[in-house]
C-alpha cells in the first residue's frame, strides 16, 4: 500500500506515463507504476497499454478480485491517490454491436414471463456482454463433461407414488446442521462483476430472503468482507477455498472466515491447474490485437487463456491428503472437500473424518470427459455400503452434488439417491446479470414451486421421504455414442410426410 | 342460483359496471357481479376485465365446466337475466393471424386423405386456434415424459407368427366385462369445446358407432348430464373422476354416475396438483397485457397458469390409500385407479381389491421424466407373477395403459404384454377438432383397419392370441442419452456425398 | 377370351362408349366393356374413366401383372380386337414437373461415376416417374422396419484377421445346391414395368452375365414363360409364390414353373394381407380427384391403397402350416418359406423338412416394428443349436436373408453369421429403372470387387472362410431409442467453434 | 535410369511427341517415353495426356514417390535430360475457385489461434487443394469405422484422482527403448507433398524439436534418405514397410532402413488390398472427362480410384505369419505388425516374439465396419491377462494404438488401458498443410500442453501413474443405432421455446 500521506498526483502527470517505457495507471483512484509488470500480466501487457496514463478501474473491477493489484504489485510501485477530478477522460466508443446488445437488454421480458432456471440463460445469452457470457458459460476442451452434467440427469426416471396425503408439504432440509428452505444451495462462482455490477451481493440478499445458503468463493468480485457484511443475522454463509501455494496466504483466509461466522470450508480440489477454456480463450483473440499475440510464439501459449487465466496462478498444485491435518489444526470449521469424483477418494476423506464432500467436476470446466457428480453419486453410495456399511444421506458424511440442475426433478434425484443438497451455480449468475437481485429471487421462487409440485407428485411430504426406489437410475453409467451415420443412405431416405393442406402438396425435394 | 323471479336487467345498466370498482359480466344469459372475484380467478384479473360490463359467454365457455361461475360465485353476486337483445354488442376483431387460420381451416385435405392419426395432428396444429392448441398438446416441465410415453413403444419390436389362418380374424374383446369392437377406449381429457363447438358431444357419438367405450371426464366441457343423454342404448360409458377437497361434492358426483348407470369409476391418482404446462403458460402471457403481469411478482406466479389452471383447485392433494374404504361404502361401480406408476402401487391396489389400474402419468402433464406406462406395465406383470402369481390379462384385475399410442401396433404391444386394453386421448381430441365427428368415425375406422390388418400380420386371429412372446420389450427400460456431440470434429468432418446429376456437382461447403 | 373369330370393332363405336354408363376400353389391341368392373376395381374408377373410350394399354401395362383384365373379366366382357389404326389418339400432356424430370433423366451421370449400390437409388429418387419412386420406395405404416433392416447391420462389426495370404480370393458359393459367382441373389419384386420398359427381364439378362440367381415374382410385369424363355442355357432361377385363394390356381402355376425348370420354390408367409404403404397411398390422391375420394367414405377407405393393392387380393390369408404336405405332394422343387420371423417358426420349417427359409419382413412393406431378418438370424442360429444341436451354413437346411443390404459388407457380415445368401431387391430396381441392364450389369459388378476386396481385407480366401468369430454381433438386439431431447438446455448451448479465417468470426446467433 | 552421357533433348522435339500415338513427357529434367505406359497408369491415361510433349514435374511430384517413373519404366524409355530452358512453357490457368481457395489461404488466422489439433482440421478443409482434401481425409465405403475412431473414445471417461502432488509432472516416456517427450509418435502417411512443397520434412523438423519419434512411411514423397539426412543427431526415427511382391525389394528396403539407423520396423498388414475410397474416386471423376470415363466400362472399374490407387499396387497380398522367419532372418530391428484388429492374432505376434503391435484399422481407409483400435485394445489386455496371465503396458511386447485421436485426453485414455503410446497422422498432415513445420511443432506444443494439464487433473506425475482404474471403458462395446426416428410424430411435434425478448415472440411455424 501506499504511504497514507501520500500526495495526490495531478491527471496530468499520470497521463506523461502512457508508453511500454513508462507505464502508470489508476484504479479505484490509487496511481500505480506497472511498467515492470507489463510482461508478468496473466492478461497480457496489451489490455493495460489500452490504459496506459488512464484510469483502468472500469476494466479493472469485474475480472480481478478486489485487492489483486495491491497484493501483486511491490510497495514502491504504489505511487498514491489521484488528484481528483484530474484523471484523463476514457472516452468510451460504442460499438454497433454493443448498441444492438443493449436494445436487447432493454427488451427483456418482464420477469413473470421467466418460467424456469433455463429462461434465465435464454435472456442472458442475448444482453450480457460477449466477454461475460464467454467468461460464464465456457467450459474445457470440446466441453462433453459439462453437457453431460446435464444429460446424465436424464438418465435417471422417477418411480412415483400415489394415494399418499400431500396437502402440506415441505421442502426444507437441513445441511451440515444448518437449515435450508431446501435442499439446494448456491455454490460458489467466480467474477461475479462481469455480469452485474453488484457482483455476488445479488446472491447474499436473495438467499437471506429465501433462507438458502450461499457458498462465498475465494474469487468473488467483491471482497470477502462485503459479502458476509451484507448477510442478514444468522444467514448461514459457507466459504469456498482455493489453496494457495503461500500457505501463510492461506492460512490467513481461514481465519478470517472462521472469525467470521462462517460455518464451513469447501476445499476445491480439482483444480491444480487450470481447465482449458476455449470459448473463453477465443473471445481473447477478438478483443486483442492479431499481431502482438502472434508474436508470444508457441512457448508462451499461456498468454492468451482469457479471463480465468488471469486469476488462478496462485493455486497449489502440491496440496494433498497428508495436508489435510495441517487444515484441521488450524480451524474448527467442518471440512468438505469439493470436487470428489471417485468412490475411492470419497473413502479416503471418510477415513480422514472430514464432513463432507461435493461430488463435482467443476462444472465441467477443468476434466473433459469426468463423469457428472451424478453418476459419483451411484458409485459412491453403493461403495459406502459395500465397504463400510453405511448409507446415506448420513450426518456424519454428508454428500453433495454439483453440475448441470436446471430443474427440482434434477435435485430431487440427487436427495432420492443419498445427496443432502445439490449446489446450483450458473443458473443464479445469468439470473443476476440479467435481472439482478430480483432475477436471483426470482429463480429461487421458481426452484421452490417445482420443489413443492414435484414432492407432492413423488407422493412425499418432505425430503426425508425422497427414497432411492422413487428413481430407476440403472441408466446411469450408460455413456452411449451411436454409431456412424450411414450419410448416403440417410440422403436416399425419403421421409415420411404427414397430410398436407390443399394446395400445399410436398413436392420432391432436389 | 339467482331467484328464479329476478327481473330481468338491462344491458344499459350492466354496462355501467365496466371497471375494476364495479365489474358485472353476463354468462349464458345471468348477470353476475364479479368485483369480488376479480383477484380470485385462477386464470387472472385481466381476462375478465376485458368482459366487464359485457357477455362473456363466448370465452368462459370453452374453458369453463358447465356450472362454475354458478358454483364458485356467492348466491348473492347473482344478479338475475339479461333483459334479451340488451347486452352490449362485442366486437369481435379478427386479427390478420386469426384470418389466416380460418383460411387454413377451408383448406382441410379431405378426411379421405387421412391416413393415420398422426394426420389429424397434423392438421390441428394448423387449424386450431393457438390457446387451444396450446392446452391440448402441452405437458409439463420439458415434456420428456410427454414424448417418452410415444418412444417407448418404439423400443418394442413384434416377433410375428406365420402359417396360421388369418382369413377371419376379430378385433374386438371384452373391458370390465363390456364389449368393446377393439382393445382400446376413449379416455377423459378436458375442454373438448375449445377444439370444437359440441366438445365431448363428439366422442360420445362416434364412440356408439363404431362400437367403443368412452370415459366421461370430471373436467369435461359439456355437462355430465348432456353426454350421458347423448348415448345410444346399451352404450357403455365409464367416468374419471377428480376426487373433491369436499367429499360430500364427490360424493354427489358418483351417486349421480352410478345413478346414470356409469360402468366403472376411474379414479384419478396422479394429480395432487397441477403440473406445470410452460407452453400453455407462455400462451397466457401473449394474451395477457405483461405490465400487469409483471406487477404480479414473484409470490404470486400461480397467477398465470394457463387454462388449465383455472379448473383444478378443487382437487384433493389429500386423497390416500386409507380412503379406499370410503369409495366403496358408496357405490357398487367397479373402482379403477387412473395413474398408477410403480409395481408396488399396483400390487397395493389389487390387494385393496379393486378392479384394475389404468398405468399412465396423465399423458405427460404432471412429473416431467415419470415413465411410460407401457414401461410400467412390463414391471408390474413381472413383479405379480413374482409376488402374487398370477399372469395378465386377468378379469379380476385389469391393467390399462395410456400415453402416447398412435398406432395400432402400440395398442397390440401393451396387450401382448398383459394389457386388457389402451387409452387414447389427444388424437380423438384432434380428429374432432379438425373433423368433428366424422373425424372421430374416421379416426377409429383407421384404428380398426389397422388392427385387422396387424392382427393378420402377426398370425393372431384374435385378441386373446396375442401373447407375451410376440414382443421383444427387452430394452423398455433403456433410457438412453447419448454423449454430447464433439462439434468440432463434427464440423471438420466432410460428408459423404451420393453421384449427382450433372452440372450439380457438390463443391465444398463454406 | 374374346372368341379368336371376333370382328374387329372401331374405334369410332369404342369412342361412344366413354362414360360411368357404359364404359370400353381398349388394353393390348382388344376392347373389353368395363363398366361394370368399375366399382370393382382395387385402383378405383376414376383411372379407369380417364380412358373410358380409349386405349388404356399405356397406363395398364406397368402396374398389372400381364393377365390380370383377361383373367378377371368374365369372357362375354372381351369384346374383341380393336380394328388397327382406328382408336382414339391418346393426347399426352407433358406437365412442367414430368419435363423437368425428363431433364434430370439425360443429365444422369455416367454409369462409372456410380461406385455404389447407394448411388442408383440417388439417381432413381431425381429421376424415376414419382408413382414408380413410390411404389418401389415405400413401406408399411412409419417405416421403422424398412429402415431398421439397414441400420441392423450397422450393430455388426467385423473382426478382421490378418497375415493370410489372400492373392486369390473366390467370392462364388452354392445355393441350394446351385453356383453362384457371389453369396447374393436376386429376389423378388413386383411390377418391373413402372421402372423400365422391359421390366424384370433386366434382371434376367443381367444375372446370366454375372452368374447370379434370379428369383421370379408372381406379380412380374413381365410374364412367367418371357422371364424363362430369356435365360441362358443352364442359368437357375427360383419362383417366388404368393400362394392363391384357389388352390388350384396355384397347383397350376407350380406345375408350370416345375416344368419349365424352375430349380426352388420360394413361398411367402409374410403377406396374408397388405401392408399399408402409405407413400404409395397419398401418390394417389395426388393422382386422383379429391371430391371422388372424398366421396368413398369411412368404410371404403381400403379404395385407395396405391399401386400394389391392385394387384394382391388374390393372396390367401389362410395359409397355415397343414398345407406344407399338399405343396409338397404335387412337386419335387425344393419348398423354402419367405417371410419367417421367429426361431420358432424357422424349426417347424425345419421339421417339416423343407429346404431352408429367408428370414425377411418383406423389404418393411408388412409388419411394421417387425425385426430385421439380420437380427432374427442371429436368434435361429443360437437356438437351432441349442434345440437340434445343428450349426450353419448347413447344406439340409438353408438360411437366407433379405432387406436392407446396400454394401458387400453387409452380406459377409450375414454369412459369417450362418447364412447361405442374401437376397437384393430394391437396388437392383433403381439400377435399371436408371440404365436399364446395363445398370444392373453395373450394379453386380460392384458387388464383385466389393466382395473380393472385403474377403481379403477380412483374410478370408473364400466364402465359407468367414466364420461368426469374424463379426461382434453382441448388439444386435439393441432397439434403442434415446431420451427426447432437451430443447431449452439445447437452445441455450452454444455450440463450439473451430479456428475461423480471418473476417470470418463467428457472431453470437440471435 | 538413361545413360549419364545421354545428350540433352530439346523442348521442341518433346513437344512434337504429345500424342496417344506418341507421347514424351518431362519429369524432373529427364525425358520419358510414355507411349507404352499410357494405358497401364494407375491413374489413368488421361491425366498423362494432358502433359503430352510438356514437363509434368508440378502434378507428378506430390502424388508420387520421388522414384516411381524411374523404377516402372523400363531403362529403354528413360530418354536423356531435357535441354535446360527449351521445355514447352505450361500455361497454368487459374480457375475461380482456385483463386478463391488462395485468398482463403491468405485469410490464415494467426498460429496462435489455433487452439487445438481440430483447429489445423478446420482451416485445412478450407485452405487445401481439393484434390489434397480428398485424399488425405477420405476413407472407406462409408466411412463408418473412420467416424466410430474418434467416436470409440468417448465411450471412455475418466476417473480422476485428488489430492495428489502435481506440482511438477511429467509427460515423457519410452516407446521400444527410445526416449519420448509424450506417449505420442508421428505414424506413418503417404504423400506429404500434396499438402506442402516439404512433404515429410516438416515431420522430421518439428519432431527433432519437440522430442517425439516420427515413423517414415513406405509412400513418403520425400525419399526414405531426405528424411533420415534430415533428422537430427540422436533423433529416433521408425520406418513403416509395406511388404513387396518381389521380396528382393522389400530386402533391399529393410537393409538400408537397418543401415540408415532406423530403429523399429512397422509392418503393414491390414492392406492386401486398397480400401475403396469414394470421396477420392469422386474427385478424380471431377477433374477427369467424364466421357472417357464413361468408355472404360464395368470391367475395368479400378481405373478410376483416385490418388492412392497410383501407389499400392506393388503390396503383397499374400504376406502371411510364415514369412515371419524370413523378416527375422534380414534384420535385428524390432518388428511390430501394424493393423492388428483382434485378440487371437495378436496373441500370435506375442507367440512368434515379435516387439510389438498396432491396433490400428488403417485410420478407416482399408476395411470398412472394423473396430477402433482403442476398443480393440480393451480385448487384447483382457485376453492376454486370460491366455498368458501378462499385463500391460509391457517392455518385451508392448501395444500401440492409432486412429482417431484429437486431444490428449484420447491418447491418456489409452495409456491408461495399457497402451505404451498413441500413433497421429492427419492432424500432422492438416498442420503442416496449412503453417508448414510451424504448423507440427505448434501442434506438438498443444498436446504437450494438454498432456501436461490432463496429467495434472488425473492425479498423475508421470505416464507411470496412469492406471486402469483411472478410466470406464465399460460401455466400449456398444456399436448402438437408435431406431429410426417416427418421422410423423417428430413433425407434429411443437418444440419447447424458451423465454423471448419483448416483439420476438414465437409464432406457430408452418
Amino acid at each position: 500500500m501506499s504511504a497514507p500521506s501520500a500526495k495526490p498526483i495531478s491527471g496530468k502527470v499520470v497521463a506523461q506515463h502512457n508508453s511500454r517505457e513508462s507505464c502508470w495507471i489508476i484504479v479505484h483512484g490509487k496511481v500505480y507504476d506497472v511498467t515492470e509488470f507489463l510482461d508478468e500480466h496473466p492478461g497480457g501487457s496489451k489490455i493495460i497499454l489500452k490504459y496506459a496514463g488512464k484510469d483502468a478501474t472500469h476494466e479493472y473491477e469485474p475480472i480481478h478480485p478486489p485487492n489483486a493489484i495491491i497484493d501483486n504489485l511491490p510497495r514502491e510501485k504504489h505511487l498514491g491517490p489521484i488528484e481528483e477530478g484530474t484523471a484523463e477522460k476514457i472516452e468510451v466508443k460504442i460499438t454497433d454491436e454493443e448498441r444492438a446488445r443493449l436494445q436487447r437488454v432493454e427488451a427483456r421480458p418482464p420477469l413473470a414471463e421467466i418460467l424456469n432456471l433455463h429462461d434465465f440463460e435464454a435472456i442472458a445469452r442475448l444482453t450480457m456482454p460477449e466477454k461475460a457470457w464467454a467468461y460464464y458459460s465456457s467450459a474445457s476442451d470440446d466441453e462433453i463433461t459439462n453437457r453431460e452434467n446435464h444429460a446424465a440427469f436424464h438418465r435417471i426416471w422417477f418411480r412415483p407414488r400415489i394415494m399418499r396425503d400431500v396437502t402440506v408439504v415441505d421442502t426444507s432440509t437441513s445441511i451440515l446442521g444448518h437449515a435450508s428452505s431446501m435442499p439446494v444451495y448456491i455454490t460458489a462462482t467466480a467474477l461475479g462483476k462481469l455480469g452485474h455490477p453488484d457482483g455476488e451481493l445479488n446472491l447474499t440478499r436473495a438467499a437471506a430472503k429465501r433462507g438458502v445458503i450461499q457458498m462465498i468463493p475465494t474469487l468473488s468480485s467483491c471482497s470477502f468482507d462485503e459479502l458476509v457484511d451484507a448477510a442478514q443475522p444468522g444467514q448461514v454463509q459457507f466459504f469456498q477455498l482455493y489453496v494457495n501455494r503461500d500457505r501463510a496466504v492461506t492460512k490467513r483466509i481461514m481465519q478470517q472466515a472462521e472469525r467470521r461466522g462462517i460455518k464451513a470450508l469447501f476445499i476445491t480440489v480439482d483444480a491444480p491447474q487450470l481447465g482449458r477454456r476455449e470459448k473463453d480463450m477465443r473471445m481473447t483473440f477478438d478483443a486483442a490485437d492479431p499481431h502482438e499475440i502472434g508474436k508470444s510464439g508457441g512457448d508462451q501459449v499461456d498468454r492468451s487463456r482469457g479471463a480465468a487465466k488471469a486469476i488462478t496462478g496462485f493455486i497449489d498444485p502440491g496440496l494433498k491428503w497428508a495436508d489435510i491435518s495441517w487444515f484441521k489444526s488450524i480451524t474448527k470449521m467442518p471440512l468438505i472437500l469439493k470436487g470428489v469424483q471417485t468412490w475411492e477418494d470419497a473413502l479416503e476423506a471418510y477415513d480422514q473424518n472430514l464432513a463432507g464432500i461435493v461430488l463435482s467436476n467443476h462444472g465441467g470446466r477443468q476434466l473433459d470427459f469426468a463423469r457428472s457428480g451424478i453418476e459419483v453419486l451411484v458409485e459412491v453410495v453403493e461403495k459406502f455400503k459395500e465397504k463400510r456399511g453405511i448409507t446415506f444421506p448420513n450426518d456424519r458424511f454428508q454428500l453433495f452434488v454439483d453440475g448441470g440442475a436446471r430443474r427440482a426433478t434434477d435435485v430431487l434425484k440427487a436427495i432420492a439417491l443419498g445427496a443432502t443438497a445439490v449446489g446450483i451455480g450458473r443458473p443464479f449468475l445469468y439470473a443476476f446479470s440479467t435481472y439482478g437481485v430480483e432475477g436471483v429471487d426470482h429463480a429461487l421462487q421458481i426452484l421452490q414451486d417445482e420443489f413443492e409440485m414435484n414432492l407432492r407428485l413423488l407422493g412425499a411430504q418432505t425430503i426425508k421421504d425422497l427414497v432411492p426406489n422413487m428413481v430407476d437410475a440403472s441408466n446411469i453409467r450408460s455413456h452411449l455414442v451411436t454409431v456412424p451415420s450411414d450419410q448416403l443412405y440417410d440422403t436416399n431416405y425419403e421421409g415420411m410426410q404427414p397430410a398436407r393442406l390443399r394446395e400445399l402438396k410436398a413436392k420432391i425435394k432436389l
